[in-house]
């Protein structure tokens, strides 16, 4: 995790390598926010047990993972840099860790961190065009207000896209009073990232007490079913442009596509669910055509493929997840792996410009 | 689902197939146990929510899929020697339908419900011993009388490995009070099949909301959840010899083998959980080594083939899913699949008679 056997050039400084490396799940926290955790932690009381459980540790424990990651989360600058460039990242695309601004039960607070964090990451953007874009933070507690934050992202501060820390409060975007977000997405052609959070406390029971709440298991479950919800609650026939991207090699929904279709037309037969209705696609053809997925801590040449295979290549696009990843060899395997030039290009740089519409104006 | 378009020849019928076709996940459920769900359905009361709503519906539907499911389940004669003679399945290993015994809370009535299953099963697998095998079921709720009936299962039923149907009451077979059954498995070197069931209400909240508690998404959370609460109990450290059959191409655990052994050497080496110990070897390799995978509900190559290459081609196996599914275009789909012959006699046939010690004395 923390320790570089070796520099790898970036594509901008390697003439040989004949592509750029663009890392599209990357994550910072501004030392506002951390305080504010900090103050929910000590202040104890009826605290979400993932987020007591997740931030507990890494805010509290004095392991080496937990407080190089806290570090680097806080840092826009130099040692972000230092990092890209032993791991031959030419541009990461940064965005709000998690929990984010969807802890606060209160929409204003909410409201409010996730305004500070858009502005100190443009901030830094600006300060490194060449190495940094960013996603625009929301706090979904006021819909309303998240879908003119993204606006003002796009058009103000120069973001390439959205980010949503999964559930809110254990409420979730297929609930349609969320769908100004979604709307606000759709209409200026900028993709949501659906990135994990641990699962809420009507989910996380027997996850928590066996330590499978995190990053080993629950964010996949919990950020998977949130994105079978958005799918099945029709949000992509009602805003059928909308893009979604989902790291981790899409939380293991390819590899479920032909089960989810069975099973969604099984349901919507029998009338099972009164409030499952029949979608104009398959669940496939929404994982194939408004879904991305990043290839986020899963740094695996099968599984990789895989996705490749039934998502289709230009749905597959590299992530490094730092700084909870930052691992040298991990981008090594990926440079490894059995792609052409082309592939490889598409993979590490084209696909997220395309998607992401950098470099754009101001990006 | 329930119309078959053409009639495939069995192995046993078929000289140029070249194998048998053993379906190793099969379902039945004796009729006296349903009347004891009606029962609990009726009842009412504080039922898990679960078995509320898989039961429900099954039982109280008049959809085609429920009344075509139920009727079969109930059935160890005509209607499924004749479906699998339209399926082309030679034999079918045979198990309780979940959630079996465990959905009681008294265990002397699951003990009752365990031995009363595996009576009737025996007489089935008696009258068409070239067709049926079982699998013991048994009621965790009472750990010793559940190792005892897996011995009699084996030594005196002629039963080819154990049957549990995920959790019991919202406990699993991760906590060591259970491992008198994983003891006795393990003595008789005879497998245990962890089926699904719908999660505990610990953790149904929003998957039930959004119709995803069963087997579209929740069944695979639950199941893999649970074997890998089993794995990192250490239970395969305890019993290194211990062999689990897990169905649906392994609960997409096998897509998620580069992420468990990271982060799960991760937590170990930040100390993060005071109950996660170090485990003698990596994750993946419990699941490459102590455990199997069928193709149940997952009749689509580019997952089996992934989960062949990943696992290797002895851990993963055919099966069908029978009653919940019967279709006989898949099985055209597996058969259709680029493996050589002996391939296919692997994943037909070989596999399970290994696995499962088939034809054995009395079996």
């Amino acid at each position: 995790m923390t320790t570089q056997h070796e520099t790898i050039l970036r594509g901008a400084e390697d003439p040989g390598l004949g592509h750029l490396r663009i890392a599209t799940e990357e994550a910072f926290c501004p030392p506002e926010l951390v305080g504010m955790w900090q103050e929910l932690l000590s202040a104890g009381g009826d605290l979400d047990p993932g987020f007591q459980s997740q931030m507990g540790f890494y805010l509290r424990s004095a392991a080496e993972r937990p407080k190089f990651i806290f570090e680097r989360l806080q840092d826009l600058g130099a040692l972000r840099l230092a990092d890209m460039d032993a791991t031959g990242i030419d541009r990461q695309i940064i965005s709000l860790t998690a929990p984010g601004t969807q802890i606060f039960a209160d929409a204003a607070t909410a409201t409010s961190v996730a305004t500070l964090a858009n502005d100190q990451l443009a901030d830094a953007c600006r300060a490194h065009p060449d190495r940094f874009s960013g996603l625009t933070a929301v706090a979904p507690q006021d819909p309303r207000a998240a879908a003119e934050e993204i606006r003002r992202g796009h058009d103000e501060l120069g973001f390439c896209g959205a980010i949503v820390n999964s559930h809110t409060n254990g409420e979730y975007l297929s609930d349609p009073k969320f769908w100004p977000i979604l709307e606000a997405a759709e209409a200026l052609d900028t993709p949501i990232y659906l990135h994990p959070t641990t699962p809420p406390p009507s989910m996380i029971g027997p996850l928590l007490e066996a330590g499978l709440e995190g990053a080993i298991y629950g964010f996949a479950v919990e950020t998977g079913m949130h994105l079978l919800r958005i799918i099945r609650s029709g949000a992509f026939d009602r805003f059928p442009r909308l893009k979604f991207v989902v790291g981790h090699l899409g939380e293991a929904l390819p590899f479920w596509l032909y089960r989810l279709d069975y099973m969604h037309v099984a349901a919507v037969r029998a009338g099972r669910y009164a409030s499952i209705k029949p979608l104009q696609r398959k669940v496939s053809d929404y994982m194939r055509e408004n879904v991305w997925c990043t290839t986020s801590g899963m740094a695996w040449e099968p599984a990789i493929q895989f996705c490749r295979q039934v998502l289709g290549a230009e749905h597959v696009l590299y992530a490094m997840d730092y700084p909870y990843e930052c691992v040298a060899a991990e981008v090594r395997d990926q440079d490894a792996m059995a792609l052409s030039p082309a592939e490889m290009k598409a993979f590490y740089q084209t696909n997220a410009e395309e998607l992401f519409g950098l470099p754009g104006p101001g990006r």
